[in-house]
């Protein structure tokens, strides 16, 4: 492990922390709360002081191999939460230290599970940089740096590796500085159009803002403790349509600005995503078409829900907890297939959903035609088989934690719907799940254990699990 | 598709269903229920009559690739489960066909979950085929077929591999036919001396041979309501070790015949499936200290029921619905695990659950160590790219089955633990699960619907997937 190199980039989380900070400390002015503005001043130049310490002496070797690219990100992710809890206690208005911390990591992980049952308490501040950390989570705070800094040549692929969602890392263009800096002037183009619009439709630009940064980000932390139930049907429909945006892989989208349409459209992971929500929305239309006055409010609660569960963003406009159980279950299925990869949602991911049903496909048929010889394909090319073992072995991961955290979570004594549920929700970085932790509820009441394990949870299923991982493996941490 | 052989072995299938029912129809005219033995010898006639009319032309070629291999085991399953629901609806003791279909596919798959709330309102006769269908299924009615008649021969190997359950076939001797008289000699013999042995704690006749039906065939049909509650401590104890030895790989038992005392004991998969079983236990022990009389009464429950859960066998003695959610949750685990692969019991199989975390291992390893050239063993051999592969798309099939079943059988608007353990339950051929499938409920008010989705996991359990996934695929059914 090359320690040096591990510290210079947390040194630098920490000074990019500082900056994010400011934002809120400038909220906070703006709406003559001071003491709130004094308390993000004052942690800012605190980040900024233990950043500055520790990026003060550059690492001899710049080399990042994946232990080091892997262990900075997990850490990175650590110390940005741990920091960036501090305003939320400092303020007073949660108090508890691993509360605020859960909320911290809920907010920058994009999961909005949050422990508070009186969100509209927060103040203006509070409630800007809660909303705020999904928008530096979604797209990834490593991204970002690499965007702004030419921070250490060549080597910088294992960190975009670590942060960015999917089986495979996809480089828009060939340097990862550059494929970075796209990512984020698309995030951001996304980020302004949705504020832009949802004003249009009546809503204050405060609220706009704080609803997009948790829409684009698909994060999902409302502002409201009714979460989106009170906005108007239009709004909410944009939010709708933002929130499936936002889950489309951003290739699509770097494919439509050259005005490669044909290719943006034949990517079969979204074209499969549409699918999906199609399908859902309708099956879940069908089955709760009884609830709701007209079918025009069934179908747009409908595709808010699906819109809202399969991005793993979380809003809700209605207590889905009430729903049919058939459309529940949909909904629990929809928790784990997640967006698409190289998007800003989590979850499995669309494209590994996809490539397990075709290795199901290609064993199906070695076994019909024994000798005939299959390769399984994505959008025209073969899959290496690299890619088709850490698939594998991502999915294995994936169901060892997911038990063992409703195993660790069972000491609170719950119910197992809301065990395994508030798993799935935290582990897919989605919020909701049923039963005690439903729309209508939060996290709050659960032991300081669970909520830990939760946050590891949140943790793992935002860095994809292994960064997360491999920090436990002592074999990491030996000296070169 | 060659389907003459297919035909064939479905009538030798029929033939042999027809041997079986002489016992019930035997244990009928003992116990004076003349009707029923009527009804067996019957169906016994008819069974033989068609089988006979099926298998009266031997078809001219004999090669049986993996396809018809596959098909005939899934058909034969389905075969023998439809005649040997008949008996059930003819005595009257199970008038719904439907339900009767259920409760035979349960026993031959030896899942042991009922629909039946009142199992001793059933006469002797069928108190006997019910238990009896664990015994067959347990060792499977094609290995049976292959210890006896020297059917085709050479490439039988493809039913085997349909039938036994585990990542790959383990042949004890070179020779399939061998293979399968040893494994019938040794299931007999484990038979044999349960029998005795419980007969020696004060258990009657009767009551020992069904009930070690269901246990060496890690079935688990109570032949009292129930359960096993009314059985003495010390014959709960010899359940819970007969159970135990069960789920144990059969090469085990082979090796201790031929002396190889230590190769017995090296087998990765029988010290992990142990360390599993005492873990558990003393965790549940520990959990539900306060619930039982003294600790002697807890670790004998806690060791029956992890016992039962493990081996997917399904007999209880206690309500551990009532248990605490951490001791539920771990049952729930221990459902997926399954028991040994070569053994009787079902579940995901301790092997396979092994090579899934060696591969995790491994890929962190590779992280650690990029140029590291790194091998999965197991038992001190690599383990071919082939079994890993097969072992990955099994728990992708798994994993789709399993959430496929859920959510169709949320027609019924059951509650997600109900849903998601019964599913469980079957899938892993255990019996009962949580809540409305709990062990002192049944499986009775589920919808035809889902009987029918039920019944079909239980196979696909049972078989190991592929079996019955292989006759959907219409290039299955094309004619060579």
């Amino acid at each position: 492990m090359n320690f040096a190199i591990v510290r210079y980039i947390l040194g630098w989380i920490l000074k990019f922390e500082a900056g994010f900070m400011l934002l809120p400390a400038l909220t906070g002015l703006l709406y003559g709360e001071i003491k709130d503005a004094l308390v993000y001043g004052g942690t800012a130049i605190l980040c900024f002081i233990i950043g500055h310490f520790l990026s003060r002496k550059k690492p001899v070797k710049f080399q990042l191999y994946t232990r080091e690219g892997f262990t900075s990100v997990a850490l990175g992710w650590i110390v940005l939460s741990i920091s960036g809890a501090l305003p939320f206690v400092f303020t007073g208005d949660i108090p508890n230290y691993i509360d605020a911390l859960f909320e911290t990591i809920s907010g920058f992980t994009t999961t909005g599970a949050s422990i508070l049952s009186d969100v509209e308490a927060l103040s203006k501040a509070n409630i800007f940089w809660r909303s705020f950390t999904h928008w530096i989570g979604g797209m990834g705070v490593f991204v970002f740096i690499m965007a702004i800094l030419p921070l250490m040549g060549g080597s910088t692929m294992n960190l975009m590796r670590a942060e960015s969602p999917g089986p495979s890392v996809g480089k828009l263009v060939p340097r990862v500085r550059d494929t970075a800096k796209l990512l984020y002037i698309l995030y951001l183009g996304i980020t302004i159009i949705g504020v832009i619009v949802l004003c249009l439709c009546g809503v204050n630009l405060f609220d706009s803002l704080t609803t997009i940064f948790g829409t684009v980000g698909t994060g999902g932390f409302g502002i409201y403790n009714d979460s989106m139930a009170g906005f108007s049907p239009l709004a909410q429909n944009v939010v709708t349509i933002f929130m499936i945006l936002s889950g489309i892989n951003y290739t699509f989208y770097y494919c439509l600005l050259r005005r490669q349409i044909k290719e943006a459209f034949s990517i079969e992971e979204v074209i499969w995503y549409l699918v999906i929500i199609f399908a859902s929305v309708t099956a879940i239309s069908i089955d709760i078409r009884y609830m709701y006055g007209s079918l025009a409010e069934t179908i747009r609660h409908a595709f808010f829900q699906v819109g809202s569960i399969i991005t793993t963003t979380g809003f809700s406009t209605v207590d889905f907890d009430q729903w049919t159980q058939m459309s529940k279950t949909i909904l629990v299925i929809l928790m784990f297939i997640g967006a698409c990869a190289g998007s800003t949602g989590g979850g499995i991911k669309v494209s590994r959903i996809v490539l397990l049903f075709k290795s199901i496909g290609k064993e199906l048929s070695m076994m019909i035609h024994p000798r005939m010889v299959k390769k399984i394909k994505l959008d025209g090319h073969s899959v290496p088989h690299e890619v088709m073992r850490s698939t594998n072995v991502f999915m294995a991961v994936y169901i060892v934690i997911l038990f063992v955290s409703v195993l660790l979570i069972g000491v609170d004594e719950y119910d197992f719907t809301t065990n395994f549920t508030a798993v799935a929700a935290t582990l897919n970085n989605i919020g909701p799940g049923l039963e005690l932790v439903g729309p209508t509820q939060n996290f709050g009441h659960f032991s300081a254990f669970s909520k830990l394990v939760l946050m590891f949870d949140m943790l793992a299923g935002r860095l994809e699990l292994f960064p997360m991982l491999i920090i436990f493996v002592p074999a990491c941490w030996k000296k070169y």
